[in-house]
């Protein structure tokens, strides 16, 4: 068994793109500029966006971080959404999910210009993504295939089962891994909580790829002998042996599938950081679009 | 076995658009208009074109017919668009496709207003599929799912496997017969050229859909006893015993594919009336979404 490791796989893309950046310099070029906007104090989403931050810092690309108190109106939110889009040294933004529940999320990410959503979340870059047109890739499903290219992982013609149907990974990630490109070329099966048999589907599985958000689901007995285990998961669970009093457990039992396959993420260190390599590239990506 | 009659099924959805009309009629509403491009005098397009001009006259929708010859130059046929895109008495048009060689398909589909696109084949359309917010879908997919609801067909938890991985059937439909709605729920398997292990695969399929337009490839001996087969595929085949020398051929070998299973429709008669009837079906969505 060999670790699927984000983190070094992570590293080596941030190196990549701080080259660019230093390239971009020499030659006189706009140096990227990424904007997040967090409302609220979640604990999970401060971390999140303090790692992109961070990520930009890494690189060398401009960011900002705008915040909000959780009571924010909607309509506060949308008009800052707006500014962004029309603001031209800001080259890329996300809204990080989730909001609080008097804002419609589907609002806000469908305001987002389709040009400047480097989160992928637009109908616009979805569309794109069924068509294999330019646009922005959906980040954690562009991160998980960005972690199979760099780690020699072969997907042309293996059976691929995808647990977990969300807009945002299980559903874009069917699509990508299904059509011709590398990686890709995939013989996909997507489940959901309506599947049947799912033992048995999982068992036909090359690729194995947990998106649901249930620690420990997939269990030794799914998984057949050497396959590449992905798992998107990232639950807190309660942990007291910890200062902080949790830690971050995966979709999959890694203790007892990890001997049987041939890669495996782990949880963290696995997908999390790819998801925000691929904001990273799509960041850079948003200039090259633009012709910049 | 029973026979899953597309043209029984449409002609049902014909008289309730029909009512719809009549209805819209009375309290003095417009009647939907639906216009088509047609470039060239490829047999098949004339074909196409006819039915959805036939169906809309049955219906008593209005439409227009705009034919141009095949040496069209690309800008000319983009000026139309973009015409068709402000005229408000259309309601919804489509481009025939295949275009000549010398077109840009892309460039035509993408150029078509998405709130008038009936076909569904732009990029918003599809995203909009994506995230199940409300959109045209693409005609032939949801033709699928009418003519599977209309005959009572269950398909939640069901395996369903889609051979063939097209922009306009396959892979919208396995993302249609994946979500959570009804017809839906399925555990869709898109399976393509480079899928390893197709019989295995198929034989595994309580739904098994065949989208390639390669006659007679789905056999027996990949038909699971009791399977719902569906046949997308038309194909020329010459045929002398017919005055116009050929005739339609399905993707399934249907002889010896229609003892085993439970459903099956026929070609021609299955999935080509539905596909117009979906597109009638987007005609007055048309209004509808624009809350005419």
């Amino acid at each position: 068994m060999q670790l699927l490791d984000g983190r070094i796989t992570a590293e080596g893309i941030r190196k990549e793109l701080a080259l660019a950046v230093q390239e971009r310099k020499r030659n006189g070029k706009k140096i990227p500029h990424l904007a997040a906007i967090l409302v609220g104090n979640d604990g999970g989403s401060l971390t999140y966006v303090g790692a992109k931050v961070k990520a930009c810092d890494q690189i060398g690309f401009e960011s900002t971080l705008i915040r909000y108190d959780d009571s924010v109106p909607e309509d506060i939110l949308l008009a800052k959404v707006h500014a962004l889009n029309e603001d031209k040294s800001i080259d890329g933004f996300i809204v990080q999910l989730p909001l609080p529940a008097h804002i419609d999320e589907l609002k806000i990410t469908q305001a987002i210009d389709p040009k400047k959503d480097v989160d992928g979340f637009h109908p616009v870059n979805l569309g794109n993504m069924v068509l294999n047109l330019p646009g922005f890739l959906p980040a954690t499903p562009a991160g998980i295939l960005e972690l199979m290219k760099r780690n020699n992982i072969e997907t042309e013609g293996k059976n691929c089962v995808i647990i977990g149907r969300s807009n945002i990974v299980g559903t874009p990630l069917s699509i990508m891994l299904g059509r011709n490109a590398n990686p890709g070329n995939c013989t996909v099966t997507l489940a959901h909580s309506r599947t049947q048999n799912l033992q048995e589907i999982c068992l036909k599985a090359d690729i194995l790829i947990a998106a649901i958000g249930q620690p420990d689901f997939v269990t030794a007995d799914m998984v057949r002998e050497g396959a590449v285990i992905i798992d998107v998961g990232t639950t807190r669970v309660e942990d007291l042996s910890r200062a902080r009093g949790w830690r971050l457990k995966g979709d999959v039992d890694f203790d007892n599938v990890a001997p049987k396959c041939s890669y495996i993420t782990p949880v963290p260190g696995g997908v999390g950081p790819m998801t925000i390599a691929s904001l990273m590239i799509n960041t850079l990506k948003a200039m090259e679009l633009k012709g910049k």
